[in-house]
């Protein structure tokens, strides 16, 4: 790099430039909006989407993200991420450590379904062809092959039906209706779900992962997205749990009361050799 | 404890009691509402609100929340939040990975503001009295005397004015005159404007935090809650900034261009004792 | 600041200054000591201590740090920062992910008594005078007065008497007979627990704690690193328990089995008002 | 699973099982040795090893492994774990929150070339064979086919040789010559290097990672081990830059002077459409 000090501070400067938010004091501009024109006029969805898009939704777009949002705030204590943000919470650290540690742990696994799923249902989409159940097959075979059995989005280990799965798709079949949406990711979605009855002889329906996938591609967001804003809803199940555990009182809490002693299956108690 | 495994499995199911949500095969309830209801009948705002108080709020209330996060999502790369998501993602972790590290460091300086307006908001309420400037000073004696001279909420280091704080207050004020709110958290707020006029003679005008906390007090959440929504926010913006990040092929992002070699001021060049 | 583009840089290059390390183009020296002569010279925990606090520790005091840093590496599932670990390990992330949640948790109340037991010594040690039992007792009264019964290093909620206190405890005393510590600490520590004794009829016994903090304040540490010595040593817990769960195979490791259902104490299932 | 609570309960307590640690009232037993043996004879190194492997090394190897752990700690302000544990110090976090965030990124990019490193020397070794060179050629070539030019663990960004590379290869070597490890993976890694000349007609020269990955690789250690012990030397460095910082008592310290403002190119200041 040169060593001219001017050319060297707008290296500096160009180090940490951004497309998002414009400071200058007195000013805050979000992707060219004035921050005072947002406030009080865009929903919290819109900012989202503008934050993270570049632009604005429309109301249509605007409220099925709203949904998806709305609709994977909490799985309970079962899941780690929220275990972990109630034991955190109890360790004598803030709201936002705990949350972070919550938030850590939505992973490949835990967080990534939904981003998986975008994937196949995009790879689904993009091999074409006017026989979508064919293709279908195709890629899910494909699939199986190099990931295994377990398809992201499809079946629960916890919920027969998810209750959450039909009222989601319904608010995109009823925005595929007005033209809002092209609906076509809500046919691979179900069709999936059918191919998977045709490969197994089984019902192994659409999870919450599945129908959210659908709405994040219908939207057009890129799969890692997709488990971004599963984050962003997440974070309000992990807020909460950390924030009622933080009323009880317990310290450093485990996984379970201490009376209940795990096993230990490591080596019988030896001595160390005394030429050591 | 007792030994008997009845008391001691029932021991372990209470240790994960939770009145947030109820999940059994097949249904999800939050705070007794069926999951299937809330989907596309209540905004992202409200379900934050039920999650966090056990309750859904009014429109009113709702909006103000609404209000208050969409003005919070955002303060650019210097903001060490948002330059540890950026710097993270470039490191080969994933999104959930970047935003803890960003989430985590809103502590009692970088995310706790709000919270310990709130707080001193509150002791001001309490202190009640037909005079609030007579009550307003004395608190704020108190305050000065325990904590030192910055005030949580009054002031900012880059803005002379916030852009955020009149469209904010308008929409508490506006929601008083409908009697959606009591209004007095806006009324303490100015009066610690004044009051701050009063002591220094200077400007010291209400910034974000400020606001942010008249709003959370007005709606009746405690102050921690203050900082738990406050990361909700913040976390959109880590989020979308950790996502550009993403977008650029960076690897192992520095805090500066590593041809700008950073001063060192320890010890000069030394030699280990040959006898060690 | 000066808007002279040499003065900007300079001040860049100053805004990341250390003591710390000095690295050139093929040279790096470590608190000035270039790193090709401490390696296979120096310890681990002289390194620990170079880095920490300036300069190379005298043998004696190396083994009284590396004994401290033996002894805290674990302490089983039931610390949330190891259940954590373990946890998070399953849902998909790696290994410097699931060790950053189990550290992330070391707060006030789970990583955080060694650092309080220090500030008590110091606080007796610093009270001085004749009579260590007055003082102590003086000490105490204010601590618990302000504090609460609760003694940082003293008396354990599982083990009655900790087997690391009499081995550790041993290493000090032998060092300060041979003059490498004064042995101040190790009598404060050992007063503590007799005017413990004294204030309740109890034995409330040193724990690892209290025996830590003992080492600490005779090695010159201050107190915020005794959590950060503590954390360096109960890493390597967090590292051994999530490698091992991650050889098992679990996916989404909860608490417990799923199969044991967490008990709900929230509102009965009500219906959304339909006019909403 | 079984109704019956007794099965339920053993259910429970084999789900938290582990071979490391066995712990009883007034016991702690690690791998099976009372922890009281260990305290003062053994070192920080060798509890590192007995945590992680199961049993305690020879001497030999446990010097070997020192050396990596000593050679690790610190690469300065500039690498992104070191600067985000200084900017979250600055934020009202403790010492264990700031060392997470900067742990937490030393991700596949940042922490994990060692691992990839070891690797890589596996498959060579794996492929055997008595012309090392032709495999070592053979190996590289697929590498760089299925990954890219960059190999793990040689060349450097910043250092033409680095300094760290001959002190340990020489300890390795020793070792080899005294039987205690059998050196193969040092030829194999002065192979790699060999080969990269013949490929590349450049001097690509090991670096730190790679002479780690010999290290590791020499003492059995599995790959994803790689990553782990680096993250318990490397939070050496952390610990001592955060602490560093917390004394220097800057707040809400960013990646460079808020008077440097960064460039922004996304859309200009535009206005919201009055209709929304």
């Amino acid at each position: 790099m040169s060593d001219d000090p001017k050319a060297q501070i707008d290296k500096v400067r160009a180090w940490w430039d951004t497309q998002i938010i414009d400071i200058e004091p007195g000013k805050i501009g979000v992707r060219g909006y004035p921050i005072e024109e947002l406030i009080g006029r865009v929903s919290f969805p819109d900012m989202i989407w503008l934050m993270t898009r570049g632009d604005l939704p429309s109301r249509a777009h605007s409220k099925l993200l709203e949904a998806a949002l709305v609709a994977s705030v909490d799985h309970g204590p079962h899941a780690p991420s929220i275990a972990i943000a109630r034991m955190a919470i109890t360790c004598g650290i803030d709201l936002n450590n705990a949350m972070a540690s919550g938030v850590n742990v939505l992973g490949d696994i835990h967080g990534g379904p939904g981003q998986q799923c975008m994937e196949l249902y995009q790879e689904i989409h993009a091999a074409g062809g006017d026989d979508l159940p064919a293709t279908t097959d195709r890629v899910l075979e494909r699939f199986v092959a190099a990931n295994g059995k377990i398809i992201p989005g499809f079946g629960h280990r916890f919920h027969p039906v998810d209750p959450r799965v039909v009222p989601l798709l319904s608010l995109v079949e009823d925005a595929a209706r007005d033209g809002a949406v092209s609906g076509s990711y809500a046919r691979i979605g179900r069709e999936v779900e059918a191919a998977l009855r045709r490969r197994t002889g089984k019902a192994i329906p659409m999870n919450i992962d599945g129908v959210i996938a659908v709405i994040f591609c219908e939207l057009g967001f890129p799969p890692p997205m997709g488990r971004g804003l599963f984050i962003l809803s997440r974070s309000v199940g992990i807020l909460a749990h950390a924030w009622e555990q933080s009323q009880r009182q317990e310290r450093i809490k485990g996984p379970m009361p201490k009376e209940i002693p795990y096993t230990y299956s490591g080596p019988k108690r030896r001595t160390l050799d005394p030429d050591r």
